[in-house]
């Protein structure tokens, strides 16, 4: 049986850190916008440094900007722990999203330290650049992981990234630079809300996350003809847009008739050049599409671009097809998944096992190193979105359940189990 | 029976004209842009004005910028018939849409007047102010009938609307004055390619207009709720684009299963703030019907509505209605539509009657006075595209058959019929 620390986290210093932290690009509506990269996002760097050095704790950044407090272990070739979340946001969202994990990875760090105890690896509470995809999602876990996207990077180095890039003091030449040696690292851990109301709905503190979901999205294109809608007869129209309704429509409805815990969302669709009295041409739409088993994700990107084209026929229109991003499904680390169950066993604490529907940096770090999750309760399971609240008692069990993690994993290793 | 005039409008002269029209805003895909009130606009009515002065012709216009060549003629008290089109042209449109008619019946004046016949009524020659809409659809021939729109001219008197409207040397104040007494009135004629292939498809070379189709568009804005697309769970979401492109679908269904000769067409939509990863919250979607039957136009609107109201709350959306603009449907004078079949059956001319699914001045003249227009064939029904193309000699065929009628009316009057 499992010996637990008595250590507890400082709630009020992480209270006060949360508080200062959610004023940095606050909006009027009670939400926080920190896109990555931008004025208020190195403010909150510039933040997080002074915090880490007022802590005692070294300071590191990298190639690509991720930023990070480290406790030094004494141990020679000690193995790195990595702790951590992203800082910043999305348009318009919340408090909690990201900046959670990052606070309760440097309280953790901080209470370690002050309690004197000697661990034999590196504890490193990171902050990844840009999980949100304000420039490429996971930009930060991926340059670690050495997954870079540089192609599409390249492409992306217009005006607004290249100044983002300068703004951060960062090249796109030294991003491959950011890639670590895997056997340098011993496991990643990530504390983060559920983004989804499964915790809240059964009184449950904790999620132990098992999988996080793989993802895929496209822009399809629909060209047809325009004309004039007063005079076109209808078997003459190419009409784009009933094309594209009708994907939206069937996409979903196929989705949920076919598939179990399938997700699928058409989030973005224009007419292009259009007016109320001219039959569309042309229509610009972005979907995606996520499951938590690489091969149905597979069949399920293969089923959804075939339905692109039959509604392409049904409507004599041409469709093109470019897929923007691809997320591998990832398997988050059973041993770890049954340290933290163990832990909340300890401590009387009710948790589920869950799927996270969302992307996070633990899907990159799980293909070079073992990682997990932390999940706690948030209101009504609204995330990205000013209204976005966690209880303070749920942060604090959570912080204080990823303490007892890194101690028993800075401890005990993971191999004996 | 009637007697036709051995009289031929000079279709060298004709040509020459239309092709130097077409050359004033001149796309580089062979097509023409001239917005209301653009420079080119601006450009072909002094190139108009210029050529009414050379022939001899009076020079009118009036407060809201029609301009007109006028044939007086001597008789006290005469009356005005008068004949016309638009030189304005939609973005990247062609070169026949509107030039047709303002270059016949300025050829037909011209061929009158070198022929010396005085005629006991004045013939005027119009050039109509923005009968696509750039502004505000049919303004001129709105502004001579006195059914201005002047809330909606008021609020669109924004930057660009007020800048044209100096350009053009007109003041929003002045514009009710453009209304002419009806009594001053003899008929309007106009001379039109047929945007549609009926005429084509039957080799048939005059098309008589019986009806002008009514039409009425809408903005609707649905609205639900944004929200992480892998998170939200399918029961909690209300997607604005499902019920957007229910709509979409259905609409066209519906209608073609419930109505004839009925026309709906959803011409704009945008997710507004769209991302592949965010449930869509607001979509802005515009939508038109047309009817030539009033009553049928109003049912058709009312079912449209109740559609848009459906498709809402199978979604859990709300959807809000804006009335863009409606014009009701128009009868064509039957009276003139008698004599010009005459003149087509003494002329050895085949002739077909038609629906207008288009809108044109004509439309608005018919509530002041009796109203006609003529068709003619255009290739393949292409219109409001730089393809759009009518054979030379049908141009030709068509302004002779505009000659006779103005003739006839002009001598013989309307009422002894």
């Amino acid at each position: 049986m499992m010996t637990l620390s008595p250590l507890r986290i400082n709630q009020e210093r992480l209270r006060q850190n949360f508080q200062s932290l959610a004023q940095i690009g606050a909006t009027t509506n009670g939400g926080v916008t920190r896109l990555a990269l931008s004025m208020d996002d190195l403010e909150a760097r510039a933040w997080f440094a002074n915090t880490v050095e007022e802590a005692g704790l070294m300071v590191r950044d990298d190639e690509v900007a991720n930023l990070s407090g480290v406790l030094l272990s004494r141990t020679p070739h000690a193995k790195t722990l990595l702790i951590g979340s992203h800082l910043d946001t999305v348009v318009n969202g919340g408090k909690y999203d990201g900046a959670v994990g990052v606070l309760c990875a440097l309280e953790c760090l901080r209470t370690i330290k002050e309690a004197g105890i000697a661990l034999p690896v590196h504890l490193e509470a990171v902050n990844f650049t840009d999980e949100e995809g304000t420039w490429i999602s996971l930009l930060g876990s991926r340059g670690i992981v050495g997954k870079l996207p540089l192609k599409q990077l390249y492409m992306k180095s217009n005006g607004a990234f290249q100044a983002a890039l300068v703004r951060a003091g960062i090249e796109l030449e030294g991003f491959i630079r950011a890639k670590r040696d895997p056997n340098t690292l011993l496991a990643y851990l990530e504390l983060h809300i559920e983004q989804g109301a499964r915790l809240e709905r059964e009184h449950v503190p904790i999620g132990i996350v098992q999988n996080i979901v793989g993802r895929s999205n496209f822009v399809l294109t629909y060209r047809g003809k325009s004309g004039h809608s007063g005079t076109t007869e209808y078997q003459d129209r190419r009409d784009a847009l009933q094309g594209a309704a009708q994907f939206v429509i069937g996409a979903h409805q196929h989705i949920r008739q076919r598939y179990e815990n399938a997700i699928v969302n058409c989030g973005q669709l224009e007419v292009v050049n259009g007016a109320y009295n001219l039959i569309p041409s042309h229509v610009i739409m972005g979907f995606e599409c996520r499951h938590t088993d690489p091969s149905v994700l597979q069949q399920l990107e293969s089923d959804l671009l075939q339905w692109a084209e039959a509604c392409a026929e049904a409507h004599r229109l041409t469709v093109s097809v470019q897929q923007n991003e691809r997320m591998e499904a990832a398997v988050m680390d059973a041993r770890i998944q049954q340290i933290v169950m163990d832990i909340c066993d300890q401590s009387d604490l009710r948790f589920l096992p869950l799927v996270s529907y969302a992307g996070h940096d633990a899907q990159m770090l799980s293909q070079i190193t073992p990682s997990a999750m932390i999940f706690i309760p948030c209101q009504a399971g609204i995330s990205h979105n000013p209204q976005e609240f966690a209880k303070w008692e749920d942060v604090v069990t959570g912080a204080n359940v990823l303490l007892q993690t890194i101690l028993q994993i800075a401890l005990h290793g993971l191999d004996e189990r």
